[in-house]
């Protein structure tokens, strides 16, 4: 039997007009801002009205370290909403944008796959509605300010060497990573070191991600650090003027984006910061007003749950004054079966040791959750090679962990493949047996909240920091910033900084290379091993390939 | 009497639903891609459907060489247009978009001015439709895919020495003006010297505002030059293979911006292009479409006639088939009197003699135009301090060129204010007088075609280049670039390449300081003068007070 692609399933999807969409929520055509006929900001008129409605349940959509292949946790948000509303209830997904430069690297970016996707596929993967050209705009005025400020007197007496606000940009562009600039003479200014990092990276998007409103989103822009003095005081935007601008650029960006399932359920698409150096989410903004507006809130959170749901839970959550109700872990067969030691190769073979053996690595995350004080649903997201006694072996295993893992057919059938996961979701979510909390308060040091995560999270037996690290943390909390969460920047694939440590590792040590403040996001970036903050484009990049057909379609994009 | 700011007007605008001004144009609701509830992008299903319509007249309107005060090309055009309106013509104007990035450095930006103007002002000031962020994107992922094909191997053999393609961005940043990239080892790549340009000077933009249709567009980006191997011959976008996805990347922005005057009068705002590098109009796409959906369609062309309305007909005109059906040309009694030596103080005395000696500069526009063979209008923009016989002093003297002038109250009272300009323009242009050409034919040598611009239009005696720009501009008509129009950057004002030669100046010469073949907009480039093309922020830059007020409002932006 032969699969259509993602782009030949979008394409054949009957979008309803957008309006049509936001009905269902209850916003009136005058409080959708529509961007063509398939997508809308929601107004932040109606979002302030919106604030007396009683909030739905959320449930966070995480999964187990990741294999290539991918586990599909978008996917299965995509179809855990579309089945909450094929089963009667009114839910709606929030997800994060994607961004426009690593597209035209790899193929990529579809926003869900099979019959669990969220459209129109190829706006979001382009220009979409714009804000993350707001956030490069935003970024970058605030750039070019610091450098004019320093060229017409330097007034703030900005440490030339210390200048921490570098320059973004939506592209995959390895040749800008480190440049210097001002060059050519007096006229352009004071030649000095900088570089460009993606869009994504930048804490503008960490900020518009946190922030609850215009007001808390032009504080947190004015708190950035963006350099220091020769006496180590930090310059904020707020000194260098840029905070009111770039509030004002970033006005419609605050404003959510609805799009709609292929089953034309209500999406919204919002935001979407880097899983490393910042928390991985999409918006604040998005996802509290989706809580106003459906009973049932499908979200995501980045990477595997040791990094996305962690951060969710310590820094959104806290942050944003919610909590999960459920939290649905994706694991898939196949990545079970290489957990468990079996070569790519033959992961098409039938392997139910291997599987058993490979739930390690799901256990561990399943214990981990549940420290939260949250419920865990494992969703098997099934893939149609998976054998009966393989998805077996995954609910056994589950089973005998206390949880309960459900097989989902999303993938392949839409919201009715996903109907069972639905009803189990919304049972645990409205069984009232979450009760949230963060892992760690915020009056604790900075060094133990670093060592909470490390221990009871990674299950590492320490954390190793040199004494300059632990002297800056400590610097920061004389100037008041202990009481921010960590944000730790750490490989994906694995419970340890080494990505080729699967299953659930133990024996091992946090290495702490490097700490950076977000003092406008509001957190500390803690870095262990290497961190790129500006891709570059593969020997063949995928911009190549990448055009119009004759029917004006876009092809090579996905 | 205190007269309202331009923001105050425009914040009081009754607008339409955008559907109903598309409606005035029988454009259906679904072929209007709406941004909001004002601005909606024209598909090309419906434009490419409207081909086989009649065309509507062509209404050009300049100006003399500007003074710092600003003649209202823009304001008059828009007023025109609805004084057009008014007397029961079904008219449209076509205008250029706002950069985004100056706004930040100087206050300014309004699309018209006082109840002649162009809404919704603040979003056109900033992301708009995003046409310009389009830009910037797509020009930059030719900047990586460039550096990136020299890092993976250099196929190409391009001499890295010899990148000529730069990269873009919409803000005053002078740092930017002139970097070293691909710092930092490796795996950053070559470093080499480049730099970034303002987007609205890039290639792209002009490209954008020449092409006819996808199609075209993508064949012209293809066609532009990035760079030059080491035997010096040209390597083009399309050896790079960007031109694929930079069409992908623009495909929404080749679409034609509608919005509506203060009296609901519809208008395309599209395309910027700088007026110095490039040819300064709005798009071909928005202005060929226009004649398709109006009976009048009045557009405008950047800076004074010499160089505006030259271009406008001689690339423009020649390039996109049409043909201006009357040119209204803007004059102010200020102007004339600064152009008459009356010093800025004591611009508020009546002073009839110096307004009659200031006409020579506008005599020669006269002259200048109907070398065009088109009719020529004069529309004094009327200032509430201008006396009465000042108004008939300029009125004299046009009618004594053969021509007429005709005083329009717009700034003051909007399309009633420009009846009687709107009456005159209209039975102008309906009258078959216009019987246009460019000034030289595609065939004429490039050296010529400098020549007959600057004997022709800007009176000088004779064209001064050296030996190297002779050979370059022979090298590329044997290169079969001969019938490409020319495109001069020279200063606005003044009819000679010095800003402070005011009026009629003779006995000049034209110095020739560069040329540069932009392939895919179809032009050369004739430097005279020093041009920029990245400007940066003053000392006190409008960024440090544009904020959001209490109502959410934007303040300090124009």
């Amino acid at each position: 039997m032969a699969y259509k692609t993602d782009i030949e399933i979008a394409r054949e999807a009957t979008k309803l007009p957008i309006q049509e969409v936001g009905a269902k929520l209850d916003i009136s055509d005058a409080d959708l801002v529509p961007y063509g006929h398939d997508k809308a900001k929601v107004s932040a008129d109606f979002i302030a009205r919106s604030q007396s409605n009683k909030d739905g349940k959320l449930i966070l959509v995480t999964a187990i370290n990741p294999t290539p292949a991918g586990e599909g946790k978008t996917t299965t948000t995509v179809g855990l909403g579309d089945g909450l509303n094929r089963i009667g209830k009114k839910a709606m997904v929030c997800i994060r944008e994607a961004s426009l430069g690593p597209n035209f690297g790899m193929k990529g970016g579809a926003a869900g796959g099979g019959y669990a996707q969220v459209v129109p596929m190829d706006d979001m993967n382009l220009h979409f509605t714009g804000d993350f050209h707001a956030i490069t705009s935003a970024h970058n005025l605030l750039s070019a300010m610091i450098d004019n400020h320093i060229y017409w007197g330097n007034e703030e007496k900005i440490d030339m060497r210390r200048v921490v606000w570098r320059r973004v940009i939506d592209m995959n562009d390895r040749a800008l990573r480190q440049i210097t600039t001002s060059l050519g003479g007096v006229s352009n200014g004071f030649p000095r070191e900088s570089g460009f990092d993606i869009t994504v990276a930048s804490e503008v998007m960490a900020i518009l991600c946190l922030a609850n409103d215009l007001d808390d989103l032009q504080k947190r822009l004015g708190d950035m650090i963006v350099a220091y003095r020769r006496d180590r005081t930090p310059v904020y935007a707020r000194d260098i003027k840029a905070d009111g601008a770039m509030t004002v650029l970033l006005k419609d960006a605050m404003q959510p984006n609805l799009v709609q399932s292929l089953e034309n359920n209500p999406a919204f698409v919002h935001g979407g910061p880097f899983a490393n150096i910042a928390h991985g989410c999409n918006s604040v903004v998005a996802t509290k007003t989706a809580l106003k507006l459906a009973d049932y809130v499908v979200t995501e959170a980045g990477f595997g749950a040791d990094l996305g749901a962690e951060k969710f839970m310590n820094i959104k959550c806290r942050k944003a004054g919610i909590a999960p109700d459920c939290v649905v872990l994706v694991a898939t067969v196949r990545a079970m079966k290489m957990n468990g030691g079996v070569a790519k190769g033959d992961l098409g073979d039938e392997n139910v040791a291997a599987v058993t053996k490979g739930c390690a690595n799901l256990g561990r995350h399943i214990e981990n959750l549940k420290s939260f004080g949250v419920p865990v649903v494992v969703a098997i997201n099934h893939f149609v090679t998976d054998t009966e006694a393989e998805v077996q072996a995954v609910k056994d295993y589950v089973h005998n962990q206390g949880s309960e893992a459900v097989l989902s057919r999303h993938w392949e059938l839409g919201g009715e493949g996903a109907e069972e996961l639905a009803r189990r979701v919304a049972e645990v979510a409205d069984s009232g047996m979450a009760a949230f909390s963060p892992i760690y308060p915020d009056e604790m040091s900075l060094m133990d909240k670093i060592d909470t995560i490390a221990k009871r999270i990674y299950r590492a037996d320490e954390v190793l920091a040199d004494q300059k690290i632990r002297n800056q943390l400590k610097d920061w909390e004389d100037q008041g910033y202990g009481n921010l969460p960590i944000c730790m920047a750490k490989t994906q694939y694995s419970f340890t900084t080494d990505p080729s440590r699967r299953g659930a590792p133990t024996g091992h040590s946090l290495p702490v290379r490097e700490v950076r403040l977000s003092a406008g996001a509001g957190f500390i970036v803690v870095i262990c091993g290497e961190i790129m903050t500006m891709p570059g484009l593969p020997r063949v990049p995928a911009s190549e390939s990448i055009h119009l057909n004759d029917n004006g379609q876009i092809e090579g994009l996905f």
